[in-house]
């Protein structure tokens, strides 16, 4: 449980900043390499890599060197983690509106009977 | 399109921290009294209350006092923000997923014709 919060903080973090959810952003139409992001981004590439040190800290994306080249690759599932406590979420609030529904329909009961 | 990305980065910066995760999570339920919510936060009141103030100037909760009580309510909507975040992503993935797919049916069209 810590473990999964722990997770869940790094990945929030990570995508608390522009230049990084555009990285994700680009990588979810297929695979790029670090200079190429790095032009996208307008920015220097010691400046970019940081960001893209801080995406794969967080398990968002797994990069691989070839020769000179450094490439990115989107982790979908890391992105689940955050779906899956959205999700969490929204089933609480069904259940308290069930709950209230339930409240609501009762409460006429009693007073139609 | 910059103000979407600014309330992105505070919505998700305001998520990448488990005690104020756990004041969403908890106000999934209903509304609670700050005292309430830092009582099971195990906090001092005045830590607590930069948790609470966060989350309030991200738009993920509201706040009203009465008296001497302050009552937080979950604004469900800013979680959407998030939401529509991830659900822009899995579109592009699927896009890419159907390309992929066109590729491999006309490749195997090629070979067969």
């Amino acid at each position: 449980m810590a473990q999964y919060s722990a997770k869940l903080d790094g990945v929030f973090l990570a995508l608390a900043d522009p230049t990084r959810r555009a990285v994700i952003h680009r990588l979810g139409r297929g695979p790029a390499s670090v200079g190429e992001l790095a032009r996208e981004a307008t920015m220097t590439l010691p400046s970019f890599m940081k960001h893209v040190r801080m995406l794969e800290s967080n398990g968002l994306i797994r990069t691989a060197k070839s020769g000179r080249v450094r490439t990115c690759v989107l982790d979908r599932e890391r992105l689940a983690v955050v779906e899956d406590w959205l999700a969490e979420q929204r089933r609480l609030w069904g259940e308290r509106t069930d709950r209230l529904e339930r409240f609501v329909t009762n409460s006429k009961e009693r007073n139609t009977t």
